[in-house]
């Protein structure tokens, strides 16, 4: 059964009460039972973590070396300047999904560079929690090839 | 049923062939397969065509205002300095999915900005002939909200 | 009597429908007709065009070589980035005005560019469909000096 | 009767005398003529006048609160830098026709840019001594709305 | 009695010892003591904390949602790229102050950018200790009113 | 007793009436008056002045060497681009403190830059009527110093 | 026998008539007699088309897969924006001579840029009808070696 | 004999007081005196006068045309974006020799670009008082020549 | 005897693993035998830290105030934002020496710019493991001087 | 009989060993071989010069005035950055056809930018060798019109 | 008697031959006799040469440490990228006059920046031979002081 | 016995003398003494040359295809424009080390950008005439590998 990590970055443990007119309603908690569900469905080994330290998500990163066979990311605020983050990925070598649940292509100048996108496989953006779940088919789909 | 059109860009015609390093093996017969298959199994009615002309690009984007609940649309090289197809899209008012076979995030600079984002609900990019099938399920999670 | 070429740029057919907000509630058959009524007023004689194909409105410029005294154009989106429509124009050599329904120099970044300009004798922008009344006028004098 | 106040930017008085090829032969007074002709032939009230100072400009504009029912300004040199002039001009609330002689979008660089376009309603440039003409009439229609 | 959270960022803690030139000679103890005691004239309630740690710091100010009425926050070096403690802050919804011991704007191109800035009421910004107690107060006056 | 210079800069003479949604409610008197009221209760000596033209202000900060220890100016759109009110500043050596009503680095690009702050010693930004105030203040104290 | 095609960008129908002080005095006609002529005496087999549609000119391009050894293309405006026509090229892997008129590196700033440089073989500049001739016997070359 | 206005520029009435690091210590008023006594050994009529006001200066250019054979110009601080003055110097047609106390080439970014060299006849920089003087001698030479 | 502080930057606990054809086969253990080698032949006392998070790194630097003569850093990714970590040896005031595996200065753009490197004694950079080596040596004749 | 002045640029003399990948296998005797017998073909005379010298470069343009009809340069590296070369040849007066053996426009970023094409008649860049043999015969026909 | 060493750059020898829209008719020898001619008036030894090799300047320059009090140059064409000319000039230490013919900040883009000027007492551009002249007095000058 | 070549750049020949506060006090011949006795100590053979010539320059690089197994070079002022000589170390394929007496990522802007470092090995740039020995020690270690 494949195993795939899901990283949340920071501030989306906020989720439902941040911002809601960008990030929506559902709460982190919601969006998790959304992955789980999906997971079961199309029968893969699903682990979730959430961090606001980038050192931490560092060594959830490092961690994944053993225990995953391809990541979904949502780096957060990270997307934008984490090159450690991006780093980490990269070292480990697990087919990496970055997700986000706005379409970051659509925001701020500064939110549509993302350092994290030229080392995964690659980028779904802008469907909210739904994002997610297409994340979790495509991190299946690209071990199974 | 919710009705889908799925527009192709231009030089999509030559996939297969066409520097498959980069965009894959599959030809578009083979994509489009693919495509109707999920669509029969999600259960939503899929309209498929390829263009290289940006102006009958247009046309048919103008034509899914009666006809389409949403569109999937992979705008190949238009996506990067069209936008009359962006203006196009902008006009009709029907929520659209942009979706890319290759991880246009990890290339040339270039190809790194797309001109149609602002205006997709979202985007789809680096999963190969399974961006469509991931694009076609947002698609309709776009219209069931 | 002075003929002027009036030419619609891409996705202008569906004026009314898009965005009225930004472009205003008049169809383009209700423009087409505004502008032959101030002919008819101003006494010069009118033929009016609308493409979403780049390639036809080439055509149709290098044809007003032989049949148009001055061109009144609204290059839509074409204006920012088409500079074979603008080498069309400074081929045929008639005298062109540009007209923009919205204030383009008012909206975003990419929209205050047009590649048009600098081989237009001059620009009208911002006063809804008027503009192209006062691009009427402004094409007769051209010819009168 | 709609009043209409003209405002005439810095060194315009030189008009006639300064670089002909670029801005024509018609003097300041030639032009202030055939202003007040076609103010008379479409009915309005018109007001004019010049400054080189950017502090009497201000001031003039800020009168206009209580005496004007639009603008038409050309704004000379300060076009490119006078943020103050930018907002004199949005505090009044007068709605603002910007015109130019020449056509600015065809010269360097820096005359390219107006920091005032942003807050006028429209722009016309290039037509001579008749774009105040052409900018007489949209300000009229402006009103008339 | 309106509580106020004041948050010092990285290497905040070797102040007196670090660049007298630049950061004065005041320890972070006679700074906080500085607060203090202007926190107790005007009568607002004060919590101090100093972080290295980007991650730490973001937890804190999510923890002022229920415990704070206003932020005062010197980011220290954060100022100038964590798009992470942005996110935090505009999060939680509590108004921000920004102040910083010398004037960033005098400084290195690099220090002249906040990106903190575009989510905080205001900045104060070159006045050594002096500008926490101006926070303070501006901080206050932001929930009075 | 200290004597401080309070000079309000181009279009503040509006305040109120000049986009309330930015500016805020307050009449210039009424800012003049809060002014006036804290520099009681701190006792300083105030003098405000307001200027439309650059020169006037210009006259008016030379005229500081003699009569006051301190500045607290709104340069308003001046901020961005005068050098000659920058060298002014600079040329008379009296201590400055640059206020703005609204926060300038979270507004447009070009009001984000400001060529007065490299010579003041400080900058307060973003709390109405109040960066008046806590600009008193912080000019009190560099003075005190 | 090599098999050539050569292709003419947009408005290149109007040579002889267009700006011949940049694009020199022959009709198309007349360059086509020459390229013939020349292909005559070094024994090769040229077709000749020439395209205002860039959706055209890409079908035909697509069709050199099979009927042609080598492309000598002047793509004239698209040169410097249309990703569509490189995409094209670079799909059907038949190797590009790209041709020029005018020294397109002495002309403006935009025209410097060419987007179908990188995917050609090589680049002929500023040589007028002959840069042709030289276009044809460099693809002869690149089929020989 | 040769008439020549000599124009200071903003701030430069305190010379001598101001950053006499960099401007040097003489007045305005020693400086006038070294300029009228070369006047004098090389035989030419001057008239010298200093504004604050870019008003008044491009007064007192346009009165030019008629009492000035040369200019001798220091722009002061409106050297870097004064369009105002610099088409008031195109204006009236008498040469212009554009002087500066200090090096602005070795000084700030900002001050290396002068918007008013390019209708200079040329530019002298960087030897205090001694610059006018040049300066004079380049002009009677201009109109020597 | 001299003491010297070594530290790694985030991911370098993976040397070895990591990406080998950029970083080399050495693991981070066999580099610190390595670097533990050399400074006993050139009689030096050496402490070596990895850091995954960048405030625990802060916390090390501030440490070595009492603890280290000097300090040989690899700042990883954080070498290219990280201005926390800059600051913090600015902080400190003992002498820096930056090392990097692979030479930064030949590799993607983001990583040719060292925000630390400003406030580095000098760089070392592309001898792999040896970049370490030479680091200490470095560092040693920085103390000696 | 049109006599045509070769000069090869620096590191030219190593062709053949020098990153044979790039600009092939040929050594400059035989690449001098290949030209000499073209110009007997083509009935030129040819004199042929390698420099690894700007300073005898120039002088070997200068001496061209009156010994060379035309001059074919492959200014190597210079080609980037020596405006004394491009200086050389403007001020000569000697046709000149610029030729590079790869394809320039593919290459490095800063391999894209002639100094030297703004004065040339024109350019030929990527075909190897044969790159001189074309420009040999460009330079006899820009001689013969 | 002080000594004044003048160096003329690249491709000056051809002057009088060269672009005389922009040099001048004048010679080198004839500009050579009137440096000479109001050295001997002035009363200052002067040693002029010529170089076009950066090389032979460099040394030449070198060798002012003994034998000049002072360097009058015209960088010619390195004016613009040669940093070994301006450390040179920089490492010598002797007082340096840049000077121009032409006045290059009128003139194309790159020729407005000079990386000599930092570190010049002064520049002096656009006089024709005359900025020689001027020159020289400025250097007599500057040793004077 | 490994041989390393160590070539000095422009204007070295002047250490000592030049600007001590940035490049020290050492001599180039004491540099060169402190050269050999390392190379003694390690046991390389080391021939050393100094060039205010970029020609010649490059002629010393070409020949030590044949006589070196190792270059380090310190290209002083060439490190930030010349082209040529990077072209001519990676023409020659020998292993190179870039050196630098002051850290030049510590200095001006333009100072921070190396032409030469994407075609090293690696770069050691701020430790004075220590450098070179290091530099000297990474050559020899880069061939014994």
């Amino acid at each position: 059964m494949i195993r795939i990590l899901v990283i949340h970055g920071p501030n989306l443990n906020l989720l439902g009460e941040r911002e809601p007119g960008i990030y929506g309603l559902s709460s982190l908690a919601e969006i998790d039972e959304m992955i789980r569900q999906r997971a079961a469905e199309i029968e893969v080994d699903v682990r979730i973590s959430q961090f606001n330290s980038e050192g931490e998500m560092i060594e959830e990163i490092h961690a994944a070396r053993d225990s995953a066979d391809a990541i979904v990311i949502n780096p957060g605020a990270f997307t934008h300047y984490s090159i450690a983050i991006r780093d980490a990925l990269a070292s480990v070598g697990v087919p990496t999904v970055e997700v986000h649940l706005s379409n970051i292509h659509a925001r701020e100048e500064f939110r549509q560079k993302s350092v994290i996108a030229p080392i995964s496989a690659g980028q779904i953006s802008g469907f909210g929690a739904y994002s997610y779940v297409l994340g979790l088919e495509a991190a299946k789909k690209l071990r199974e090839e």
